[in-house]
């Protein structure tokens, strides 16, 4: 599979800081740009670390808090300035109209593409978007409103053919695909030459699982098990552990608890409260109970 | 008068860069801060700059392009986060409605203030606001949709006092006022002190004028003449001056001719298009017809 990674655009929370943007990153995955959620400023932080906005294939909403969502005017409008013409599929919840409609309306004319908006069961687990090679799913988180998390995940990679083998057996292109697929090949004399012998097993699928904002929830743990990367809000430290759950999000440990329960390679944390300058704590309270952890920071890139 | 200041927020055009951001900027006069324009990320910069949102009076919004207006939305929620009590009087074209309202049915009982929409006469010249020591204008400039310009005015200042000469005849301190306002003082036996011996003319009422958006436009010189700062947009280089017609912008050196014929003491261009990283040829065609030229920057303070 070719490149696949996450960009973080911005890792505050509701209020915004001179340190955090409000939440939006990019999914990088088949040579396509995946949003998710798109807080005020995000087209900004597109510009700024330079990822390729002609690429942006879909946005993805987590939840209609502001801070989710007010980034999403500024980007239809440049989207349109610069010409786009494929469709914007935007997957949130189905109230996302009172942004999107009143907007598409007033700009008339002059949108040079059409929006629409993909509504989100915020009850079920639902795949969403799927093409031959990635599959997106939705799944509920726990959260004062409707919340979605999402995975991204590519489909089980073909297998690899071993050029010389084919050249070899003189097997027809035509084919090529079903070899690819796991098939054996049969000479016209009825010999058959086995798959393992014609190819090699493709790159392992990966998965990025995504989920914020949310309380401490094990519940999603299913979901999101043995993921590759797992990006978890960490609005609070365990010292605000009853405002973590008045709030409906999560402490730094609860969400290494959550990488921990479910087996993920690697945990980055994020959505960090605005009464933090400094983060330095955070992390040591969520790598005490899982070491894989890392701080979200506008600009970083993960690969998977 | 107390401090009269313009901070830029942003000096860029339509289309975001990472040098320039959408339009805004705040008048503190009074103690009081107004805004002009909100393009997307404003509260940003205005928690970059370490302006007082708290002391935020109201909003002006010259037209109802994208790049003026999507910070409204987060703005109005970062206020309501902080629990602002007070109205927020936003003056606007009437159509500002398809941005505003439905946001306020979203946020519903969330929302901390009222928010109250002053339409504004895209016209004619009008006083949209005025209190005892402040005076706010909107006049009509030329752009492809309805925009207002607006002159923030210090009122003539009342007189100062001559503390001495106020003790030495022993005026009443209800007759204070009036003398402040430039009335002599009779005493009991009909002798009349002059005023000027009492009081000492006032510092200047100042004015502060902002063009932006507009073609080039001799037509609001009247309303803009002798102002103290003249914030006039300069979109294009005269290289781009057929560019700069089509799309009802002005260049540097037309901000530059406005300035000179309105006779203003100091002219700041800004509202640059996306296509310029360097701004010193703009700077350079504005200085040829008018020297006292500044180029606006993100963070820049003006004094008046």
């Amino acid at each position: 599979m070719t490149k696949f990674q996450v960009t973080i655009l911005g890792c505050g929370s509701a209020m915004p800081t001179t340190l955090h943007n409000p939440p939006s990153q990019l999914i990088e995955m088949n040579d396509k740009l995946f949003m998710i959620d798109c807080g005020e400023g995000t087209q900004l932080q597109m510009r700024k670390f330079k990822t390729r906005i002609g690429k942006l294939h879909s946005v993805f909403i987590s939840h209609l808090h502001g801070d989710h969502i007010f980034g999403l005017p500024g980007l239809i409008s440049t989207l349109s300035l610069l010409g786009r013409k494929n469709d914007l599929n935007i997957y949130a919840h189905k109230e996302i109209d009172f942004l999107i409609t009143p907007l598409i309306a007033y700009m008339g004319k002059h949108l040079t593409f059409k929006v629409n908006i993909i509504p989100l069961d915020p009850d079920k687990v639902d795949i969403i978007f799927e093409n031959r090679a990635i599959k997106v799913t939705s799944f509920p988180l726990k959260h004062r409103i409707d919340t979605n998390g999402f995975i991204f995940e590519e489909k089980e990679s073909l297998r690899h053919i071993i050029r010389e083998m084919i050249d070899f057996h003189q097997i027809p292109y035509n084919q090529i695909y079903d070899i690819k697929n796991g098939a054996d090949f049969v000479k016209s004399n009825g010999e058959v030459i086995k798959n393992n012998i014609l190819t090699y097993q493709g790159s392992p699928a990966k998965r990025y699982a995504y989920c914020s904002d949310t309380a401490y929830a094990p519940e999603i743990i299913p979901y999101i098990f043995k993921a590759d990367l797992l990006y978890h809000e960490a609005t609070f430290a365990e010292s605000e552990l009853l405002r973590a759950r008045e709030t409906y999000h999560s402490t730094a440990r609860q969400a290494a608890e959550i990488a921990k329960e479910a087996e993920v390679k690697k945990l980055v944390i994020g959505h960090y409260s605005s009464r933090y300058n400094e983060l330095g704590f955070l992390l040591k309270e969520a790598v005490a109970i899982f070491p894989d952890t890392e701080l979200a920071t506008e600009g970083k890139i993960f690969e998977l």
